[in-house]
C-alpha cells in the first residue's frame, strides 16, 4: 500500500512563512520514523500548492492513502470546516483514496513535551 | 531562584482558542519534566491577559527568571519583532528579572516527530 503524509498549513503573505512549512515536510519526509511513500505540504489559502491539487498530483503518483495532518495552533473553522470540506470533496473525486484526517497539531499530546523542550533549549 | 515559564500566543476573537493556550500551559506546568516554579500563558492581541500583565503579576510573585515560549508555526513580525520589544520593555521595567526568549515552537526540532505521531494515531 502506497501511504502519503500530507501536511497542510494555512498559507502566508510572507513568503518565508510558506517555506518553513515546504521545509518541515521536507524535514518530515527525511525521517527515519515512518513509513509515509510520500511528504508533501499544502497550503489552504493564499499560498500555493493548494490542497486539491498536492491531492490529485498524489492521486497521479498512485497513492492509497493520504494522512492529512493541519498544521493549525487552535481549532478554528479552518480545522472544524474548511478543511474537512476539502476532504470530503476529495473522497468524491478520488474514491480509491484512503482519507485520514488527524487532530491539528496544537491538540498534540507531544505539544507540552515540544514547549519544554522549546524553553529549556 | 525561582523560575516561570510564559507560554505567549497571538490570541483569538475565538475563546476556545484562547482557552486551548491555556488549557495547555495547566498541561505543561503538571508535567513532571521541569523545574519551574509557575507556568502561565498571555496573549500579544485581542485575549486577555497581555504578556506585560502576567510579567507583572510574576514580578511580584519574585520569580528571578522568565522564559518566554512564543506559541507560533510562523516567525512572522509577531515573533520577529512584536514579542522582542515587549520583552526588552520588560527588561528595563524588571532589571532584576533575567529574560529568555526562545524560539517560536515552529522551529522546534521536535515538530517532526510531532507530526508524525499525529499522522500515525
Amino acid at each position: 500500500m502506497k501511504k502519503a503524509l500530507l501536511v497542510v498549513a494555512h498559507g502566508s503573505r510572507r513568503r518565508q512563512s510558506n517555506d518553513e512549512v515546504i521545509d518541515l515536510a521536507t524535514a518530515v519526509a527525511a525521517s527515519a520514523a515512518h513509513d509515509f511513500n510520500v511528504v508533501k505540504s499544502a497550503f489552504l489559502e493564499i499560498a500555493q500548492p493548494s490542497i486539491p491539487d498536492v491531492i490529485k498530483s498524489l492521486a497521479k503518483k498512485g497513492v492509497d492513502q493520504i494522512s492529512v495532518v493541519p498544521y493549525f495552533l487552535a481549532a478554528g473553522t479552518h480545522v472544524a470546516n474548511d478543511i474537512p470540506a476539502i476532504v470530503e470533496q476529495a473522497k468524491a473525486d478520488y474514491p480509491a483514496i484512503t482519507f485520514v484526517v488527524s487532530e491539528h497539531i496544537g491538540a498534540s499530546t507531544m505539544m507540552t513535551s515540544l514547549i519544554l523542550d522549546a524553553a529549556q533549549s
